[in-house]
């Protein structure tokens, strides 16, 4: 596949990625090499990376525990320490092989260590590859409050290995797929009605590249996220807060990222029908192609009082109103919107019905 | 004084600042403004911004305890928490009112909460309002390393406001001038002769804007410190080490900023005149110069050891190699120096004596 160019990171798919990899490293004299793994891509993701690449660079590893849990402060404590005691310098790279927590994680310390090192993201998730590799977004969670500290920067370069891929279960495959479902619904319809008929998670690799392309050309529009980009937040609103609240209520199974989105689509996919436009037959299908992949989460009363009021803390509010980004029709979302707290209760009704 | 533009801040004088300020806040529908303090900067500063200060701004006031110990990212954590807790967001502004750790600090938590909020620096010593006010030079330490964790960012906005100096002892306006000293030797010889007949504290504030001048073209044209802006580290590369130690050995009086980087200076034009041609004459009035307002430090064999070690960590090393800022004269700097072992060790003993 053609490589994409995103601001001044370069994304590049399977073998090519890795002849790019290697010609950087022979043209920037680094002092040292970092990977930042967790227990999970150590085992299963940096063997066939090592055996993958060529060259003589020495690789050194730092790995952090796996989960949202530590996509924090203390972990990136860690990895600055590991830096620093095994003497990187200002020419020293970083490379994040791993999924989102990783390559946000790995960012945030790349950006931040020396004021800012080199980094190279290999996602090796399908939500870090059509989500995380672009955009510059780099950060960890303020306790419950996800990507309270972060900064934009651009990595080196992206790397897509869809092998990696094969490491995953249908869960984590489904939460990447919640986000390309996603940039369909907010700028694409044919590519929403070419998602539509994806039955199984082995199709997904197939769609990947198109999912960078879009989400590459909505950053590259708006890199600071002042209008246009924030309609990537379709879903998110919502899906933030629940996704918040499954994490701090250790008695329920935590959802994954896009599990949360996908039930945040749904209920504001409900909005959007109330407040801008968006047509019956279109909410209909919306909810139906989603449930097709995603069990259905039960709410009770409790949780939706709680999961309206961490709503006010998302990042995304401004003066203390909460704004969705809602759809008009699937292919045109519509930021700015003004939601009345009544339709948020009818909303998860919607979802529950 | 007239304001000096700085990338895209102002830097502003005085009534001139608070105006400037005023106008800022008036126009900017920020939706919290914080101001960042440490106990001493509560004390004595806030009150006089406050009752200088006009509109009907509300400030939200975040304290945080002073030194350099406490320039840490366990601080940051404090006020990241407290920007959230007070349901700060994106719109919402920090002010920066103190020394360097505060400016230091409160530029990287800013930089960093929700990926960058708008930050303005009142500095409030000598050495914060000559140094760190310009450049965008944003960090804590880590550990004993200095401005490990960092980026490079530029404030909203800088107030330099002369009468806070009033609040500050002989030691700490000490510790400012050596960093004007600096700018002459490193960029300007009549400079340098002006700064030479200062006799006393009182007469500083009147090169103050010299100073920022000279730092602001410096770094003007080299705002990622690739090249010339290195220049800057002269008497840094010995006076971080030597900063570091005290710091460490709790043992010994902690030296200040200013009190270490001029014996950095004293001993790194020593080296200069091994090294770069700096003549013997330039030498001896470099050191009479600096001994004028600062007393000697003693060094016995045991701390010059550890002083020397400590120098291979520090962040302007690369590839595990030491590099100087030395002087060719007074006016003209170089960068990227080696400097044999056994010269550091002279470096010293031309100090002592």
């Amino acid at each position: 596949m053609e490589s994409i160019t995103s601001f001044s990171a370069q994304i590049h798919f399977n073998y090519m990625g890795y002849e790019a990899l290697e010609d950087l490293l022979k043209r920037t004299n680094y002092s040292s090499v970092f990977i930042l793994v967790d227990e999970n891509t150590r085992e299963h993701c940096l063997p066939i990376f090592l055996a993958s690449i060529g060259g003589k660079t020495k690789f050194e590893v730092v790995e952090i525990e796996s989960g949202e849990i530590n996509k924090s402060i203390s972990s990136c404590m860690k990895v600055w320490n590991a830096l620093s005691e095994k003497g990187s310098d200002r020419q020293s790279l970083l490379i994040n092989l791993g999924g989102g927590v990783i390559t946000d994680l790995g960012g945030f310390v790349a950006s931040t260590f020396r004021r800012g090192i080199d980094f190279i993201n290999i996602p090796t998730s399908l939500l870090a590859m059509v989500d995380a590799s672009v955009g510059g977004k780099t950060g960890v969670d303020l306790g419950l409050l996800k990507n309270q500290i972060g900064v934009i920067n651009q990595p080196k370069m992206v790397l897509i290995i869809p092998k990696f891929l094969n490491t995953l279960d249908k869960r984590q495959l489904n939460s990447g797929f919640a986000e390309m479902l996603k940039h369909g619904l907010i700028t694409s319809e044919p590519y929403w009605r070419t998602l539509k008929q994806v039955d199984s998670a082995e199709q997904f690799e197939d769609h990947i590249y198109d999912s960078i392309v879009i989400k590459n050309e909505v950053v590259r529009q708006d890199p600071r996220e002042k209008n246009l980009r924030r309609i990537l937040n379709f879903g998110h609103t919502l899906g933030h807060a629940i996704e918040s609240y499954f994490l701090e209520n250790t008695e329920r199974d935590t959802l994954l990222h896009g599990e949360a989105i996908a039930i945040g689509m749904i209920m504001e996919a409900f909005l959007s029908h109330q407040l801008t436009g968006l047509g019956i037959n279109q909410l209909v299908d919306i909810k139906e192609t989603i449930l097709k992949h995603f069990d259905k989460v039960d709410f009770d009363d409790k949780a939706i009082h709680a999961i309206i009021n961490l709503l006010k803390y998302d990042k995304k509010n401004s003066h203390g109103s909460v704004y969705f980004v809602l759809l008009k029709r699937i292919g045109e979302a519509q930021i700015d919107n003004r939601v009345p707290d009544d339709l948020l209760n009818q909303a998860f009704s919607y979802y529950k019905e």
